[in-house]
């Protein structure tokens, strides 16, 4: 019998699978911050948010030669998540400046917990690229000044954004649902993060080897954090989630 | 009587007025960029153009890092050319994805050559980084591979895109005449610039100086040289320009 990977340290091929949505929502994300370049009511909110767009592009470069360091194919591994977000898009059509930041801040929130559940069985090197590439605090960081400075004199809006980040993150959550039924190394990779403490409490240290469950959880558990984790980001713009 | 710059060393106000000029061409290209990922017929297309994108961002920030150097201020010296290609994307939608990319490989061939005869007389750090901002040999091999192979079989398509960039290189040598016009900074760095020899001996030493002209000089050798360069960059499409 050869025991060549930790306990419960992911296959190479779930692994890749969870690469190739974390450098899919990337690449979204610079489609995201491209748009939001071109509908900035001010010249340095353009400027920032094409530096957003070109970070993106680099996160999802570094994520993708994880890839083909694992063996994998880039093209291969974005592939199967090229429309993920069409019908979310669709959906959440901005129709202000203001909805569409609390968009990327609700839904980039939601993914982002996601990929970082899911990543908590990487190896050790993949699992440490997918948090520091996710790990975006300086535009969750602008994106909460610009809304509370927007919200502190304006009760309607205020009640609006609060109705419209319900929205987004109703719609967020049925994405991640339909990403567990289409996508079985994210279901596996989940099932396992299931069995370890809240996304709150990663460390970057390696996570401790768990038994193997006999059957894959239900996604209510993994809901329910992303849901807990969301409620805390409204909670800093002072809505009610 | 100071001598503090060489003869004919560009003002640090002209300077600025170039920069700005080149950053606002970059934050353009940024877009220009992101469309094309977002219509590439495929994956690998997407990649390699948003990465462009991701580059003119990093220039424009670059250059725009200079106009502080320089005592300016990067959004007043972007500001003034924020439309400057509006009338030109107007005029020059692309209705194929291969008359997207000879737009922009005839539209920004012939800026870059302009800012490249302006930045002549500029002082050695600027002018230095406009050429090295503005070498981008890079995307105009990826242009003239993509469009040869598919113009190899086509005699049709090679008709039309002949055709097409005669298009786009008349609305192009027009924005430069509007901008001669409106931005005398540019009028005074060309005038020097149109005294000394054709763009494509830049070797990156510093001009001789010059005699001043007594009057600024008329666009036309600047317009000539600009489509000489055109017709040299449409010869390697074995078009006719």
């Amino acid at each position: 019998m050869t025991r060549e990977r930790t306990p419960h340290q992911a296959s190479v091929t779930d692994t890749v699978e969870l690469l190739g949505l974390v450098a899919q929502l990337e690449d979204s994300a610079f489609d995201r911050h491209a748009a939001d370049a071109a509908n900035a009511p001010d010249a340095e909110g353009r400027l920032l948010h094409s530096r957003f767009a070109a970070q993106s592009v680099e996160r999802r470069d570094r994520v993708l030669s994880r890839v083909t360091e694992l063996g994998g194919d880039p093209v291969a591994a974005i592939a199967p998540y090229n429309t993920v977000l069409d019908d979310f898009d669709v959906r959440t059509q901005p129709s202000t400046w203001w909805e569409r930041l609390l968009k990327g801040y609700v839904g980039a929130g939601v993914s982002d917990d996601f990929c970082r559940l899911a990543a908590r069985n990487l190896d050790p090197v993949s699992r440490a690229l997918v948090l520091d590439v996710l790990d975006d605090a300086a535009q969750a960081e602008m994106s909460v000044r610009s809304l509370e400075n927007a919200c502190a004199q304006d009760e309607v809006l205020t009640a609006r954004l609060a109705l419209w980040g319900r929205r987004v993150v109703g719609e967020s959550l049925q994405i991640v649902q339909r990403l567990l039924v289409n996508h079985p190394g994210l279901a596996r990779l989940m099932t396992h993060a299931e069995h370890q403490g809240p996304v709150a409490e990663t460390d970057g240290q390696p996570a401790l080897p768990v038994v193997e469950p006999a059957t894959p959880a239900a996604p209510g558990k993994v809901l329910n954090e992303l849901t807990a984790e969301h409620t805390r980001r409204m909670s800093r713009l002072k809505f009610t989630a």
